[in-house]
């Protein structure tokens, strides 16, 4: 099998660090065992193979053989079939994966990364705008509370790659303490980054940055 | 084959119709021309059975046989599976076509969703926090329209599913004349929505919601 590679920027301000995309797909190749390289993309200078690669200039993506994926949301469904380690493989529970990373994505994150960008950029928070994102998430944490009240896994009686992402997208709401009310969230989050793949892959993040800072 | 049933609310206010996100899955279902039925559940009074389908208390959800998925995104590519008319069946089409699907719903979506929504409030649009939302949604759309610039189609040479849920994104800016500044964009909406499928699909949205004015 060709090695898999894994494009992040090259630094980073130290702010991002540790929420950067490139680590929701490092703790799934490492939940997978599959192997892969890490290749690095200019941070300030991104160029026309950036925008060839990622048409936003973002990051991450990923590199299969001739295949080149960018959006963190389908290069885990795209590694997802390739190891039952991230998604069961039956009719019922593909469904249930694909439902739930999209449901992490469009009805988790699209609260919750205007709501964590509003603090990332001291915003007052008086504006109705921000009360209007403070309400929009809380009404999807509730949601959401009620849901892992429930369960320990969103697919099954297992751990799948939507566990995954939903997990990596509330972490941004409780770096800035906003899960302090929903505890079940809360309490899912923390079993999910206790995970050893989770943690090889946020040391590696955080490794990678500060040798650039050491360079 | 079993009819696929669509739910949708029994009844919405007047603002909102005709951008209700059962339209998206209307529509692919007609581009496929895969049989269906639409079914109602309460807008006003959402009990359990419905949280028990979409844990969000929101509409879609697609009954396929005795999987019964929610999130629009996720009945999207469902589908694209059973249809050749929504996606290619190549391993390169068809990981364009989940790239530019989560690019829709993550890269796009998530700031015009806000974006619109500030504007269905009313909302003054003076605070910082409407400021970064104007930025990010201009920065997203600033690289959708060097893409669109240089090819008719997301993926390949063809109309997909990506294109689908892409324009049906772009609509709601659109809707408030966010487009104005970036004409590719609104060409590749406009072309978009001449299609049969896409006026079948918003005609039965629309008489779906007017029927129950009548009723």
């Amino acid at each position: 099998m060709t090695d898999l590679i894994l494009t992040t920027y090259d630094w980073v301000p130290k702010l991002p660090r540790g929420l950067v995309r490139d680590l929701r797909v490092r703790w799934a190749l490492e939940e997978a065992r599959l192997p892969y390289r890490v290749e690095s993309t200019p941070f300030r200078d991104r160029g026309p193979a950036h925008f060839a690669a990622q048409p936003f200039g973002q990051i991450p993506w990923l590199t299969d053989g001739d295949l080149t994926i960018f959006e963190s949301g389908a290069i885990l469904l795209h590694l997802a079939e390739k190891s039952p380690a991230l998604m069961p493989t039956d009719p019922r529970g593909r469904a249930e994966v694909l439902e739930w990373v999209i449901a992490a994505l469009n009805s988790v994150d699209l609260p919750s990364q205007p709501w964590a960008l509003f603090r990332f950029m001291g915003f007052p928070g008086e504006a109705p705008e921000a009360k209007f994102v403070d309400d929009f998430l809380k009404s999807r944490l509730d949601r959401m509370e009620t849901v892992l009240a429930g369960r320990e896994w969103l697919v099954g009686d297992r751990f799948s790659v939507a566990d995954l992402l939903m997990a990596d997208v509330m972490r941004q709401v409780e770096r800035f303490d906003g899960l302090a009310n929903h505890l079940a969230c809360r309490g899912y989050v923390k079993r999910l980054v206790a995970r050893p793949a989770f943690v090889k892959a946020y040391n590696d993040q955080m490794a990678h940055f500060a040798a650039a800072d050491a360079a």
